[in-house]
């Protein structure tokens, strides 16, 4: 199995990259290859723009996804994403690991995304979900929060961490991926005095050999549900039988959560 | 009134600058004062990273909060980000301009909310939500979405664009902001035919009008709800009896959604 796993965070030392780098030494236990992204060592731009694309269908004015499409049909799209794009084709497993900063993605992992899934590139309008190009390949998210597990529950103050990641998911799905349900370590932020210290690293410590221990069996994992092709309508509306499977969609506007 | 209108879009000629400027010109025309902050014009770097503090509070290991923290306590904060921080408490009312790219923002915006709803600086432990220091000012998105209404909605294959919205509000609701029902123009992609140019570019002018036509009545526009402090428990967990006012929080974690 080819694996890529894609790091973003500044700091090489922090427990993303402890993580990053635990996950990679088991999967390579196992026999399997391995490529590590860190997109922070990598001085990756996070912001899709203009300076990107030298040859441009339409000079006057910038259209990301035009512009895309254009350089991805004349193989000139920029160096550095070719290269994700290649490792993305190259992997059947693709594990991105990252903090949750503001209730998302660090933006240099969210402009990875507006950069490296281009359109003409990664998707077209007649190669997406199931007929996506990354179809067969696994994906799976790897986040830490620093609120406590409490927070991020359900019921928590923050919202439902699982929530928050449905849009990355889905756009995943969206490429064609099956999707496996996430890797969430909590409470990362903990230990803020030095007597606290020694439990947070047992605590940190415990996460992680936790979490190499459920991807060392990805085919334990689960796989996260979406509607198919033939839940929608023409105009992309659910049909009236089918079933809901995204907390972002439901037959009811209206429909009460409490 | 001070209005800051900031606008996340790589082509000044694009409908979201379009949007930016209608809205600045009304806003002129009452008489407010308005700042505009074009992220791309002004080369906002959007990667949180250790580059940007030249003063350390720990030069080993690279901590944003810790960082964020000790930098804005010696006033020693990035330039463009105090910039952005003078601005946000200039203002009265804050409008984040921006197109929906993989269900989210684009990279640049996560990354100024990364850098500047900086710790120590827009919040502390103690002044969040309704001690927050943005608290009596008000926030709005103002979205557009390539994909048809249809597909945006409760019930569309994309998911519910103001779900997806909601971790963004949360965010403005931590700073404090009272948060007002964003504005939501889909469909900006049609018209892919020459036939169907015109059609779109009455669609999107008409759309224009009535995205002004509303903010210049700001008082109109729905406030979005959220729990306030008596309803979390000392663990942030949502209290039994307290009303649900997020998609994000629930009291049932097996909660059918249909």
């Amino acid at each position: 199995m080819n694996v890529l796993i894609v790091l973003a965070h500044p700091e090489p030392q922090s427990f993303n990259g402890a993580l990053a780098r635990a996950a990679a030494k088991m999967f390579l236990s196992q026999g399997h290859a391995v490529r590590v992204c860190d997109l922070y060592a990598e001085k990756f731009a996070a912001d899709e723009h203009a300076r990107h694309f030298p040859q441009r269908k339409n000079p006057a004015r910038f259209d990301v996804q035009t512009e895309q499409r254009f350089s991805a049909e004349r193989e000139a799209l920029p160096a550095d994403v070719r290269q994700q794009i290649d490792d993305l084709l190259w992997a059947d497993f693709v594990l991105l690991q990252f903090p949750l900063w503001w209730f998302g993605m660090p933006a240099i992992l969210k402009g990875w995304m507006d950069r490296v899934f281009a359109y003409g590139a990664l998707y077209t309008g007649s190669r997406r979900f199931h007929l996506g190009m990354c179809r067969g390949k696994r994906a799976m998210l790897s986040v830490t929060a620093g609120s406590p597990a409490q927070a991020c529950a359900h019921d928590g103050q923050e919202g439902d961490t699982r929530l928050i990641l449905w849009p990355i998911h889905y756009a995943l799905h969206y490429l064609g991926f099956t999707v496996l349900e996430p890797g969430l370590i909590a409470g990362v932020r903990g230990g803020y005095s030095e007597s606290e210290g020694a439990a947070q690293d047992r605590y940190l410590n415990a996460q992680l050999q936790a979490h190499v221990a459920r991807l060392a069996d990805l085919a334990a994992i689960g796989v996260i549900p979406f509607n198919t092709a033939d839940d929608w309508d023409e105009q992309r509306k659910l049909r009236p039988n089918a079933r809901v499977h995204s907390p972002f969609i439901r037959h009811s506007e209206n429909l009460q959560l409490d």
